[in-house]
């Protein structure tokens, strides 16, 4: 064996990469993932890439050990996807056996947070560490928990479901997952935009976010500049993510956390905020775990679906 | 092979069980934990309790597949014990291979709170499922993860550390681990009386526990009995208790939470309360998560070190 692929599947671009069996990327590339008439082309246009790929580079089926495949949506540990809206696929199927029946290769499935935090453990944040958890701070709050080495993917598929972990009892607006007082309602970058603007309405503080635009990238432009009132939005947005990360180590007790998506943009003073309040709740045992950026970015996905063939 | 020895090592007696390779208790005995003198009778004193059972029962060693050992205190994947103050062990050493030179046999070590998850999971309240979370309500509240039938301990010991998930923001009273406002201050039996002698003070409302004793147990046959404030601390507890469950479920994802501990002998009226406010919270995927009661008590420590051996 001396290669493998690693497909991330999103809503508007599959990601693809061929990677050696050292988990050394040869080539990357993308398609675009037809969503339309309930996705039916999606799995094969991503056959058809990948044979394409091997034909072009002259590899045989022999040498190569399979293809992993993360995707939105709820994943089974034997393979089977209830529904990912994102992809148009509606129903319940088995994404492992019908992309291997059509590549002729073994297949290997995912959630695409919960792969991408196995790329982040693998190549990213979190190398050299088995017990891992993978935030991902984007328009929503998602992740991925590693425990050993493997993702701890749920009885209902729900592990690492990291966004929806409840952080306010009083919360009138609801979540997208219908309750109320969610992480990602604070810690996601609509959930800093949403803090700031609540804040702006209760006081009448000078702030550059006041005239404006507001969003998580100008909120820490503004905290780097010193700006007072960023700097409250930037405390309660840690003090939600750092309590909430504190319980998920009395509970698995990482090693370290990778913190990545766009909100992580805005560097080491976001770990700062979030460290602040993480060792004012953490039990006195995890009170040192590590805190490191995404180093992946975008990667991460075909990574972590390399490492579900490679760690086989 | 024919047999295991399990041994769950307390402050006060150390409970030991001779099992069958199938996980069927053949003996179970007791012996004194002599921790005085920084506890170095301990591991001999079990030795000899075990190397005793084995000549009383004419069993060579070649038809033992080893021990299992849980002791009250961090214990590493690798065998090490940092301290067990309750033991008198103040220096960090490697109880497994410690107690194998002793023995003559393989001698695999865990965590007191963690083992007795895992016999819960292998014949108790969670039998048929690999992902369990144990809650041990007692004078703490301890607990276990379970994860594809593996206990997680967690890079520093503190994996399963369930009573030390922050759940409170306004408290002044300390908990025992230094911080203010762990789950173990509300949902543990002290805890249970905590939240009931508080609100005493807080209304003049009738209740039989105004004048007489109030203990976990009172406050429970009260609730069964209809006492409308007794009600009301179970509804705080099962506030704060069904709320840090529906956060662990966010997090790992368990099929079935267990509930044991002193508090548990309550019955089923527990899990009533606990599942109330664990449905406001829980992620949609793991609202039908099953709640059972644990069915080993005391015996589930030696189940659980049996199976740390079983399971190899």
């Amino acid at each position: 064996m001396k290669y493998c692929f690693g497909i991330d599947v999103g809503g508007t671009t599959v990601k693809l990469g061929l990677f050696d069996t050292e988990g050394k990327v040869i080539e990357k590339w993308e398609i675009k993932t037809r969503s339309e008439n309930g996705g039916v082309n999606v799995l094969p246009d991503i056959a058809e890439a990948v044979k394409g790929k091997m034909e072009e580079k002259g590899i045989a089926p022999a040498d190569v050990a399979g293809a992993g495949i993360g995707v939105p949506g709820p994943v089974t540990n034997d393979g089977y996807v209830n529904k990912a809206v994102n992809l148009g696929w509606n129903e319940r199927f088995n994404v492992e056996e019908k992309l291997s029946s059509m590549l002729g290769l073994p297949v290997k499935a995912g959630n695409d947070a919960n792969v991408a935090a196995l790329g982040e453990m693998w190549k990213g944040g979190g190398a050299g560490a088995e017990n891992v958890v993978f935030v991902t701070l984007g328009t929503g709050v998602g992740g991925g928990i590693i425990i050993g080495g493997k993702i701890v993917t749920g009885s209902h598929g729900a592990g690492g479901e990291i966004g929806h972990i409840h952080v306010e009892d009083n919360e009138s607006d609801s979540c997208g997952c219908g309750n109320h007082g969610c992480l990602e309602q604070y810690a996601s970058a609509t959930g800093v935009v949403r803090i700031a603007n609540k804040l702006l309405k209760e006081t009448e503080e000078e702030t550059v976010l006041r005239s404006g635009e507001v969003s998580a990238k100008t909120v820490f432009d503004a905290v780097k500049a010193g700006d007072s009132f960023a700097i409250k939005v930037a405390e309660q947005f840690g003090k939600y993510l750092g309590t909430a990360l504190a319980n998920i180590s009395a509970i698995v007790d990482p090693e370290v956390f990778v913190i990545g998506g766009g909100v992580s943009k805005a560097g080491e003073v976001l770990l700062d905020y979030i460290k602040k309040y993480y060792v004012l709740t953490a039990f006195h045992g995890c009170r040192e775990t590590r805190f490191e950026l995404a180093k992946l970015g975008n990667d991460a996905g075909i990574y972590g679906t390399a490492r579900l063939i490679l760690d086989k």
